[in-house]
């Protein structure tokens, strides 16, 4: 594309500045006390995206968060691109641990990110590789470059499960209707070792409750007389791992793709240093299911972890008490063939089966999403193959992420299209944790790729 | 005692709006947040104590909340009962499991009170009961029929294991001395059948930290790879109980004083019906250590119990992180000549011994105390049964009881005297739980009992 380089550089400030702006808005979709934001949200970003150059913007209502809509048709019988993004962001607690407000971006140098990173909630996940779609789109159009026609679809509720987004697509086909989905909402390896995500996990996320007695009882008088529901729920939850980390519910493993030796050995060629990976940690050693690498645990195997637990008295000082309830979040990654309402299925008929006497136990299912996989043989991964080639000067490797983005596999079965990952953040960028930033390096060359994907997309469709 | 009902009919309500007032303060010792409530508190007391007849009464600062003296000597050759309590409470959470606000005491009826209970946090524990013997006290003075001299030690740290109460005793032997302690920190069977605490359980508390990764992860991209703190929280703590719910903690066990088959068949001819246990709790089935009655396994056998756990994304919603940190309280109660200092290393040993690599784990004890049993052919035992008889028409059973007062075996070993545990209120009473009470019936009652223990505590002295 046509000085590309030099309308970035001469931009650079205000990209940065709209973005910073946009961070400003705590858009937690998790907690209804910031509904209000998350509305604000939605309507900045309707804005913006007409300020790139859309022709129809439209804010779509849902029982739940509003869905962002935005096109720009230039010629029907040019190929169609569908980019997807959420403007929702992830709780920020533990807030302690942010070195600053999360909803104050802040620009500091690391060493991965010597150009500098906004840190924010949102600034990676996935406010800041959103914005440079609609910032690529604003290239385009300014310089009448835009190969062919864009539709935006950005939603809110990305974070909880997409629990609307399903029902729009479905009632939206032709609206929809395009000839690939792009989505920047992942990681690369490294600034000078591009990939492409072309595997998500699947997720089931399930809350369970454990009840004992009625009420909260002194522990000197009933202690060791009754069941206490977090004793219980440890017992349970200890139990759905063995000793060599296999995951114990029943039937959990029938479906999962088995990858060949070759595939693995494929795999085992991405750059992995251990030391480096505990180092980052601070752990002495990695963990996880017998005879799997960490860069295949975290990938091609499924996984169960407890992602919050409480329970009983948890303040100040001591209480002798014995809870009526205990509670835990729970969710399983899931590989491709897996089912995710299946393996809900089974992780409640397991959970049910283990309580002992004395507690009554509930598994409420949160949500969910199939795994997927995208084919490197696609025109569309060949686009963003050569789109990486041109701006990082090296042809990106394809990798399997362990994340999920369960909205991808219902995208392919809806709209019969292929999704192209195109991921701009560092597994470093601290997404889901405290003091999340993204790279201003990685902000801008993902605004220098973008273009490129549709030109060589709108070529190779011909 | 002449009149002593009479007194109590002409002064209830005073009695019970005294009470109230008192039980209005939020005197919660495990959050420094009430500090100048507990110190109002003591204050109040002071004030209560002088106005019962007291002729010195002083406040005692320490390192933490005071400790409240009081003394009235008549004669250097007659006996000294020494009164302990104290006037700090348990924190109230969870708060909207209270059907009333737990600093608002209100006055209703229940099953078991069917003259009334008040419904207040420390309505039980230990204001009310505490309050008993000021009111005893006040009567005793006013009609002139105290026959001995008494002394009061009221401290406010006793829900936080009476932290600096063990300084006080040490430095002050003169000040102290007596000839048996009264407390009444405790509960009898049922109102109609009056039972004597003869045993005390003793208590270690630790808190234990799990730390994994050095900051919260998001799941899909390290899910499976690195130790989830939490789940290995739940794992390490699962392994405390093996399946007969026996401890593993290596020598646990060893200094447990193990009761003959005759002093168990005694014990189980206290008054006990398993249904109504399980009906009250709501649970279809008692639980704990095999080869023990639901009555040995709360009294005579230590126990270890989870008082609260905690660890990664507890809000409304899903977050799925990996958190770096999980928490839990853990308390354990222990049987006589088991030292609770010695339990605490063992479990610290043992904790950190079970560690999986990948986490670093910080076992931080708390507090602790000895467990206590008092010898029913004592004056004092003696004097309290006949105060018992006399007041309720019925000879008191003696019975172990599960709850711990850490202090009372250090009092022997400092004051070398026992200590006698006349507790009037019941189980069901709900201290430590929300809806914490006291019967009207139950408070009056040990008003008109405690000064036939001086009576008889006097004479059996002679």
């Amino acid at each position: 594309m046509k000085d590309i380089q030099k309308y970035i550089q001469e931009n650079k400030e205000r990209f940065l500045n709209e973005l910073v702006e946009l961070l400003k808005i705590p858009s937690i979709s998790a907690d209804s006390a910031y509904k209000t934001d998350v509305l604000k949200t939605a309507e900045a970003v309707k804005l913006r995206l007409e300020q790139a150059g859309c022709d129809f913007v439209e804010i779509n209502e849902t029982p739940g968060n509003p869905i962002v809509y935005g096109e720009k048709i230039i010629d029907k019988n040019l190929p169609t691109v569908l980019v997807y993004g959420h403007y929702d962001v992830q709780p920020p607690n533990p807030i302690n641990l942010w070195d600053s407000p999360p909803f104050e971006p802040v620009i500091k140098t690391t060493d991965k990110h010597p150009d500098g990173a906004i840190f924010a909630r949102g600034a990676c996940d996935d406010k800041g590789q959103m914005y440079m779609h609609v910032k690529a789109m604003e290239f385009m159009t300014n310089t009448n470059q835009l190969p062919c026609n864009v539709k935006f679809m950005i939603e809110g509720e990305e974070e909880v499960g997409s629990v609307n987004l399903g029902d729009f697509v479905k009632n939206n086909h032709d609206k929809l209707k395009n000839d690939v989905i792009l989505i920047s909402d992942t990681g690369m390896i490294a600034n000078d070792v591009p990939s492409i995500t072309t595997g998500l996990r699947g997720l089931s996320y399930v809350e369970v409750e454990v009840t004992g007695p009625n009420r909260d009882l002194h522990s000197g008088l009933y202690g060791g007389a009754v069941a206490n529901p977090i004793n219980v729920l440890t017992k349970m939850i200890a139990q759905l791992h063995e000793e060599n980390n296999h995951i114990t519910i029943p039937g959990f493993y029938d479906r999962v793709e088995e990858l060949s030796k070759e595939e693995r050995a494929e795999m085992a060629k991405a750059p992995f240093n251990l030391e480096n990976y505990k180092k980052a940690l601070d752990i002495d050693t990695v963990y996880g299911e017998a005879g799997y690498t960490t860069n295949e645990r975290n990938s091609i195997r499924p996984t169960l972890d407890v992602n919050g637990i409480w329970g009983g008295y948890t303040g100040e000082g001591a209480k002798t008490v014995i809870a009526s309830k205990a509670y835990a979040k729970i969710s399983m990654r899931l590989v491709p063939n897996q089912d995710w309402k299946e393996i809900t299925n089974l992780f409640q008929t397991h959970f049910e089966a283990i309580a002992p006497e004395g507690v009554k136990v509930k598994v409420n299912p949160h949500h969910g999403g199939q795994g997927y996989v995208t084919p490197i043989d696609s025109i569309g991964y060949q686009a963003a193959s050569n789109a990486y080639r041109d701006a990082f000067g090296k042809t990106p490797i394809p990798q399997r992420s362990g994340g999920s983005i369960p909205i991808v596999s219902l995208f392919e079965q809806e709209l019969k299209s292929k999704t192209i990952l195109m991921g701009f953040g560092l597994d470093s960028d601290a997404i889901h944790s405290p003091n999340e930033h993204f790279g201003i390096w990685n902000y801008l060359k993902g605004i220098e790729t973008i273009p490129l994907f549709y030109k060589y997309f709108t070529e190779l469709s011909k």
